[in-house]
């Protein structure tokens, strides 16, 4: 049974999802399967890129992410899924063994108008290394259902 | 050295970038790691919930596009990176062993300003189902260099 619904996310609130962090064979095995392009995979080839060695494909920042919202909010939320996501940015490099934290913060909060019985929530997602820069940022759309009576 | 450059990808140039499926394991699996929702990890708790069944999470339709993005064009292309996506919407849910087959096509091309060497392609990727209904779309933009002189 979840413990949190559409209820529990009024606009404005804000919650840590916790760090992560990529170690160069991370970061290769992910790039390696979804993403083999040489900055991602190979860290000679790398080396003579923009990015100057390794980083982090930015779907790997962003399934990164994922897995810390749902262990931090959405494992015991009435999640109904999503539509999708907007202004998905990915702003600075992701490098080997970088300490990462993320952030979910509500923009919006409404009763969905076609299913009375869900919530729509907007929200920030934030990836910032240690510098406090942020890496990573995207508009969610999540689907919650509304606390059932009684 | 690359084949392709941004002068090789104007308005309009269209791709089919092949076909993939999901089974039931690859799913779960991909979803045990990433994203772990009832209705991406459990076959039995999916079916109670408003997907009726299993479905994968729309990280790994994404995940898998980029796979083929990569395989098809940025693997033999002067690909610089990215610097985000737009309006990725999950519009069908993917079930299981659907045959999905992905389209690349480019909405605009133009030099950048700030680096002449290079070009910015704005993109729209698609996922469609054996249907041609699209399950997934976004407009990506990716960083191309300019064909060297001579």
């Amino acid at each position: 049974m979840p413990r949190r619904y559409f209820e529990d996310f009024p606009e404005g609130y804000s919650v840590e999802l916790g760090t992560f962090s990529l170690s160069a064979d991370d970061i290769v095995a992910f790039a390696r399967q979804y993403d083999p392009q040489p900055m991602h995979v190979d860290p000679e080839a790398a080396r003579a890129t923009a990015y100057g060695g390794l980083i982090a494909s930015g779907w790997q920042t962003a399934t990164s992410f994922m897995r810390l919202l749902v262990d931090t909010v959405l494992a015991d939320t009435a999640s109904m899924g999503s539509p999708g996501v907007d202004s998905l940015r990915w702003l600075k490099p992701v490098r080997p063994d970088e300490v990462l934290r993320a952030r979910f913060t509500v923009l919006e909060s409404r009763p969905s108008n076609s299913r009375p019985e869900w919530g729509i929530v907007r929200s920030l997602g934030e990836v910032l290394n240690q510098a406090d820069d942020v890496v990573m940022r995207f508009e969610g759309v999540n689907f919650l259902a509304r606390r059932p009576p009684g």
